[in-house]
């Protein structure tokens, strides 16, 4: 309880949130509509393995980006490049433009977790609600559309060309919402990503998301006393924040 | 209803609003804003009068950003330094620093026009709905928290660092939102700002708001077939969208 309450001595102002795990279960996702493009050309496979092999591809092409090996590409780009790479070697080498182009908007169709949009509705009473995420402007945009989620407005790397852990998405985020980034807190089930945030200067959350990672997942492992909140679902989060 | 099929065999795939005037009623929540600070001080005055000089301070100032002739600033600064050369012609100039901050923040709590969020609500069910506005990041968010404006998201000339009527905010739209510009209609009760839209290839949408100027205003003047629709509101937008 200790972490706790010092975070609400001084509650943030603005909440920015990592979407990806955090916010929607990207693993049943990706795997059930592979399984259902699998299905109309009557490939079989393991789509479990398939989409940790795509979000496997995720991060190393981000990095190459924030190195500098790549120019600026959103991730939709990225996403449809590791597709490409991958299609091979889990059945879908075959599958035309059209395929390719759908599936790859799978990401844009993800559902939340069942304690989501609760979740974020009671925090949205108190605090402004914003994504923080590497995925682009309008995949942000149509996976609120689609799963009704109730942001204050959407906030993604695109906006400073800077990639998540990088200063600029942090800060770029703070001064959007005319706030200093003491006064923003990052909930994401992430620790890199809220040790990132915290090196910046904002305040952190960590919410364990179990199943991220699909049926043989685990948690990721942190240190305690190393993040301001650390919840087990959103509406414990709420709670901890007052709202 | 020539232009209005004509729109509708193509109907866009997102709409963006301009906000001052097209969905808030900036006079009379600028003008009451003003009384309520003047009464707490007991200053007399003429807060339509008052609203209007604001107002009228505002295209020049971007347009002096436009120009270069000021470094890019956002609308919270540009109503900040109007209100500054208004305040001793207009009986504020005994204001201290808490009192103007507070009235520069008037902008952030405009209301809207009684058919605004039923019309967005309708809209919001077949369309992608964003704002397009000069007004900046966060002066948006909150309006459309205290508002309760039901966007998919907020984009702002500040995300692009070019005021409207400036190419790189109308094509910055359509691309942070995933399309081309001419999938995408401006909505706006202003002729200057649909040409500029129309001028870089965008669909446009004339929405009359007779009061946007107050007791004394007038509709601007527009030729017949210049823009796609006219509406005289967001009810019969929404009907000719087939929302």
């Amino acid at each position: 309880m200790t972490t706790a309450q010092k975070s609400l001595a001084h509650p943030p102002k603005a909440l920015a949130f990592d979407i990806f795990g955090t916010i929607v279960d990207w693993h049943s996702g990706i795997a059930a509509e592979a399984a259902a493009m699998a299905a109309k050309h009557g490939i079989r496979g393991d789509w479990n393995a398939f989409a940790t092999a795509w979000r496997n591809g995720y991060y190393p092409a981000m990095d190459r980006v924030r190195r500098g090996e790549l120019p600026w590409t959103l991730i939709d780009g990225l996403h449809r490049m590791i597709l490409d790479d991958i299609a091979d070697a889990h059945g879908f080498g075959k599958l035309d433009e059209a395929d390719r182009a759908h599936l790859n908007h799978a990401w844009h169709r993800l559902m939340p977790w069942p304690d989501t949009v609760p979740g974020l509705l009671r925090l949205k009473r108190t605090y402004t609600i914003s994504t923080l995420s590497n995925g682009n402007f309008s995949l942000l945009t149509d996976m609120a559309k689609h799963a009704g989620l109730p942001w204050d407005c959407i906030i993604s790397a695109e906006l400073f060309g800077h990639y998540k852990p990088d200063r600029e998405a942090y800060h770029g985020c703070a001064r959007l919402l005319g706030i200093a980034p003491g006064e923003l807190m990052l909930v994401a089930c992430h620790p890199s990503d809220l040790r990132g945030a915290r090196s910046h200067g904002l305040r952190t959350a960590y919410v364990k998301r179990p199943k991220e990672e699909g049926p043989n997942g685990s948690l990721p492992a942190f240190t305690e006393g190393e993040f301001d909140l650390v919840a087990d679902d959103f509406a414990q989060l709420a709670g901890l924040l007052h709202a």
